[in-house]
């Protein structure tokens, strides 16, 4: 039997992450502790036989195990439940304890629940916690934010078990508040256009060029072997490459096309549009997972619509390097506009975030690690306060030598019927920012006209209303 | 000196479209009465004077005036003014009166005051009104939800101050609670992606083909006399018509083109995030007016990425055909993805919606209204539970007439660096909406690879998980 006060860490919530996260702990040295209201899941914990593992089903035992002042991490599921353990825990909890919410919790939930609990005394952090199963197992990239003291307690664990990139932890304090858990969400809003972006570009290869499995994932293999290497080519060209036993085919074709999602996509895209900040290629792939579930609509519509113009004469290394320019091209535009977002909640929330720490933390360890974010990175050294990534003199180098290649592809792709949301509203996105005018004058015309909500003139001071239809008209 | 009891109708707030809205009910032969908390207002009112029109600035005298049960409508800006107004209401008022919201309220706002206002004993209404300042004066269309009863008393006014369509008033019951702010919010949606693709097509022809002013005019004279027809490409047409004397250039073109928002686009966005229900037309429309204000960060990337490319050779009539195909494309599916939206909250949120009945009364008085409302209200007429427009006979027929020409105006555009988000939107959610199968298996399977999330197989039961990264590599 261990003594008490042993423990430098407890974790509630022992799913498969909270499992995972306290043996990455474990494995640097730490004596830990977990608890989950289901048994079995403590019994698991326990069955791994670690020494400096223990699994608890009583709170108060559980709490009593940690030295004080207490870390108390909380892996479940975002909401209601968040709410429910934390009254739970101040049950058992000392003042001065810290609470980690280490879940994807929505950031205003945080935002709330950060003053609650620096009001009642107790030191919360709000922490992004990327990497998923494995990750947590092996260094996961983390984002906390809120109480900075707390942060500072409990830095040397958290740098202990995160990835590394070049000697550098993938954790670092992001900011005020709820800044963690909105990092996180745009983290992942990125991911969202990302695997959008692979996805189109399967159904390019697929449907466009009948490429084989093989062929597809020599594609991609080929890709993260250069600039665009990242996690999620990486296992993108796994899946490519895995079958069952006894088939033929990658069990990728066997799997059901609606896409599922835990809502953070959404919450990406929602906070955007209160933030006014465009990023309509994180929309778009929102979307695009809604329109998967309607499955049934889908099969009639393809009977009323067939396209028999799918394939198109394109094969050969060559067109695979224009598909490439073209994905570098999206890629980028989804890692602007998320960046772009970070800086608008920046200024808007007063956050305190540094855009060149987020990029470097992201490195390693998450789900949306690159090579291109060692080049978004250095872009945020130059120059801390860069607002929008396309002003960055080397990655307006690259992308303007990529910019033919999203053209050629999107433009074949809409002649034959290819469906590439992400990818024509990553390059219309573009087309519209590097408009020094937009046509949008003509909606502020329209709105004047029909709501009398007045329009301002160019170089001129002063809001402006005319009585459009009765006057000076050139019929 | 009126006696007390006198008047038929109440409204708070004496802006344009309430004081609009008054004059229109005493068009139609009711005394009403006007209350605002500015004097100003209520002496502009008083100033119109007319005999069956009073207006009050003591909102006592204003609710004394009114016939039992009162109706009492407010037209204030949406949010806590609108709370704060019934709080003042309810201490003038009598149980069993009737209160309208005729604003743009958030639709969860009219839900808990609905709720509310039944628990104390008193009739609400939540009212959208369209039509602008003109609709107001001379006959808006209104959505009202929420108390069937209170309806029923009020419906007879309501009818007389519609706008008419073949002799039917553009007023009908929405449904349960909030729903005719709902309906009110998609009408807003569409209006706003019917403005996006109006001001693309603008882009377009300005500066794709270089037309002048007044050839811009003829175009959008010419569409709008087809099938095109509708209010917003008639005031189109008056627009590019209308120059300040002694200019020779079309007041348009001075227009500031940073594009204000009034927040109803957004909601729906944001709404239809929440159902899972795609409508990317509206997003991107959202977005667009969100970049319009980021004029430093465009007239900066305008110098690094200049378009020398712009201008393309395609002037004469059959292109500007082909242009009309690609917005009557768009126009539909921005049409199409609303009403599918009002199909899904309906479902989800139980309303009673009768799609029918709200293409009926959307073909007149309302900022949307057109020629194409007309093959809406048929398409429901003829099967009122159809879930998507796309799937009705006579508008697949015109669609697949389109088809040809929205690829040939996107793949142009895209060719030539003219931004047309909402073109291009509006074809690749066709042509996912088209697709039996989406790409979107790929996104199952790299979620089930980092995160163990697990993937449904197509024609088998149960959920699946795969330790994608060990076996059966073809490597």
């Amino acid at each position: 039997m261990k003594l008490d006060n042993e423990n430098a860490f407890g974790m509630i919530g022992l799913g498969t992450m909270g499992s995972n996260l306290l043996q990455n702990i474990a494995d640097n040295g730490y004596h830990c502790a977990g608890y989950d209201n289901s048994t079995d899941k403590v019994e698991s914990l326990n069955n791994l036989k670690r020494d400096t593992i223990q699994g608890f089903s009583d709170l108060k035992a559980f709490a009593r195990s940690l030295k004080s002042p207490r870390i108390v991490m909380m892996l479940v599921p975002a909401g209601n439940i968040v709410d429910d353990v934390i009254d739970e825990l101040l049950q058992v909890l000392d003042l001065g304890d810290i609470i980690i919410d280490g879940g994807n919790s929505h950031f205003t939930d945080t935002e709330r629940r950060n003053l609650s609990l620096k009001e009642k005394g107790y030191h919360f952090i709000g922490m992004g916690v990327s990497g998923g199963e494995e990750g947590a197992r092996k260094g996961p990239s983390m984002m906390p934010g809120g109480d900075k003291k707390a942060y500072e307690i409990v830095v040397p664990i958290l740098k202990k078990i995160a990835a590394h990139v070049n000697g550098d932890a993938t954790v670092a304090y992001m900011g005020e508040r709820s800044a963690g858990h909105f990092v996180k969400m745009v983290h992942n809003g990125i991911e969202y256009a990302l695997m959008q972006l692979i996805s189109e570009t399967y159904e390019i290869l697929k449907n466009g060029l009948k490429y084989s499995d093989v062929e597809i994932h020599d594609v991609f293999k080929k890709w993260n072997e250069g600039r665009l290497q990242s996690y999620l080519l990486d296992i993108t060209r796994d899946i490519f490459a895995y079958k069952q036993e006894g088939k033929t085919d990658a069990l990728v074709n066997d799997i059901s096309d609606q896409a599922k999602a835990k809502g953070t996509g959404k919450w990406t895209s929602q906070a955007a549009m209160d933030l006014n900040c465009p990023i309509p290629t994180i929309d778009i792939s929102v979307s695009m997972r809604d329109l998967s579930h309607y499955k049934e609509l889908r099969v009639k519509a393809s009977k009323m619509y067939p396209n028999n113009n799918l394939h198109y004469d394109a094969k050969g290394e060559d067109y695979v390097d224009v598909l490439e320019q073209a994905f570098y091209f999206s890629m980028v535009s989804a890692y602007a506009q998320g960046m772009h977002l970070l800086f608008k909640a920046n200024e808007e929330f007063k956050y305190d975030l540094n855009l060149d720490l987020i990029a470097k933390i992201w490195r390693g360890g998450c789900i949306i690690r690159s090579a291109f974010l060692e080049d978004i990175f250095t872009a945020y050294q130059k120059e801390a306060k860069l607002e929008h990534l396309f002003l960055d003199d080397s990655i307006h180098n690259n992308l303007t030598k990529s910019i033919a290649g999203i053209r050629t592809i999107v433009s074949d792709a809409v002649l034959h019927g290819i469906a590439i949301p992400a990818f024509s509203t990553s390059l219309s996105y573009f087309d519209n920012f590097r408009c020094a005018s937009m046509p949008t004058n003509l909606i502020q015309a329209q709105r004047d006209y029909f709501g009398a909500h007045t329009y301002e003139l160019i170089g001129k001071q002063g809001v402006f209303h005319t009585i459009w239809e009765i006057e000076n008209k050139v019929e």
